[in-house]
């Protein structure tokens, strides 16, 4: 097996290879003067099983198109198969048309991806049914032990996982399950006319340490609001914890002037908070 | 028909759909803050030929991503027919392998537009072999003869038709066809042990006009030099003209510094110089 690391995912594809001592492979990508992109993989891939691993955060555009061309010259080359793991998936939040006539730009990737790749490897898609608009195999990987993992190390006393919303409470039951501690998500609650207050669902936060855990951290907007609702109902410690750090602009400051304690993600994007590799978890994946 | 315009292209777009008394389509596009597009084609595609009109010129893979949502987008519609014209294609320069394993991107653009379209239509593409690449129909459009009918529209008196090089001998010739008069290329002469002269291969340009014509103009340095050249051998007024604006840069600045009269191109890439309309030719190949 011949590891190929995408521009995006060059440290993240390194560990994968060694996870399952598979070669990796040099590549070479230079920009011309006009802004085209100029790609090489070296070396012999005809005959081999070949894995390409190419996020595509930001400039998701750049990236997709480098991943595309990954793809289409191990087909020209003649790998034997061809593996796409695209540990950040661009595009997967616009995973239906909400109107007529808007582009479904996951299920427009998707497609792309399948031309010429045989097998599709995501983390943690926003949905899964995208899933569903690829015409190869494409499957998903979790990783949400890995964040318990790296809390559990941390041995926090009293710790309640919770998920800003109701969308969360699947991952954070799973981290939970992890840390061997409770679990909930927040709900808005309506006190009366124009009162509203957000809360833990079901458990009681005065006290006890949080760690809210969410699949994307972006503007971190929502997380904010988590982070100050927990704190106002008498939380500790708040630890945030996400799979993939697409972290626009200010927004890992933003975390931290709310009253995070600490804010983690994955390397599915590299980043200022990716301390968590996904590097086992793909490596369990492709064996 | 329906045209579609890319945001790459929408007077140009605009021109097409009045040329061929079509419809204009609204497209609505915007760019999330994480950096994504939305892409909305408004109004009813289904049974429909549709035409896209979008050029790649840098943002390249932005561009791209973008023609090949719109291109889904319709597909998923149930237009009956999609033609993607692309002005300027991106990535024409790479139509080849030099060494094993790099990446042959204007293949790679190729057989992705073809997943979407029916038909893909070009301008002067670098090399006509890029057209062997899709898998779906596909031409290419001459823009000389309407470079060759903006210059004869200004009587240039005694003008000699000079490509930069032996691969832009055609294309001089066919802009000469129209200004009826006379054409050449540039050619390097060994005067003796390091010493290179770069002058016409036939014609003296002595004290006559010259019109420099070319496919691209990028960086505008094999210009700079021949604008410099015939100069040097006494040329009066040196007008540069070309089909593709790339103009990287300082291109065009460079080029006035060298002497030049007037720089033009087509409008396949919006830039300060397109003054030239291909709308009546791509129009005149839907018809």
């Amino acid at each position: 097996m011949i590891v190929i690391p995408g521009t995006a995912s060059q440290v993240l594809a390194k560990e994968v290879a060694d996870e399952l001592n598979a070669e990796l492979a040099g590549i070479t990508c230079k920009v011309f003067p006009d802004g085209e992109l100029y790609l090489r993989i070296e070396g012999e891939v005809a005959n081999e099983e070949c894995v390409v691993v190419q996020s595509t955060p930001r400039p998701q555009n750049r990236n997709i198109f480098e991943l595309l061309a990954l793809l289409e010259t191990l087909r020209e080359g003649g790998a034997a198969k061809i593996t796409a793991v695209v540990p950040y998936l661009a595009y997967a939040r616009q995973d239906r048309s909400f109107t007529q006539g808007e582009a479904v730009t996951s299920r427009v990737l998707a497609k792309h991806i399948s031309l010429n790749a045989d097998e599709f490897v995501g983390i943690n898609l926003h949905e899964s049914t995208i899933l569903d608009y690829f015409t190869i195999e494409a499957g998903e990987i979790d990783a949400s032990p890995e964040l318990g993992e790296y809390f559990r190390s941390m041995k926090l006393d009293d710790c309640v996982v919770i998920g800003p919303d109701r969308g969360a409470l699947p991952m954070a039951e799973r981290v939970a399950g992890r840390l061997g501690c409770e679990y909930d998500h927040l709900e808005k609650t309506r006190l009366g006319p124009g009162e509203v207050v957000v809360k833990p669902k079901n458990l009681n936060i005065q006290g006890r340490n949080a760690l809210i855990v969410d699949d994307i951290i972006d503007s971190g907007g929502s997380m904010v609001e988590a982070i100050k609702m927990l704190k106002a109902q008498g939380a500790a410690d708040i630890y945030v914890a996400c799979v993939h750090p697409v972290a626009t602009g200010s927004a890992i400051s933003r975390l931290f002037a709310a009253g995070a304690r600490e804010v983690v993600g994955t390397n599915t994007i590299p980043s200022q908070i990716s301390f968590i590799s996904v590097a086992p978890l793909i490596a369990g994946a492709l064996e």
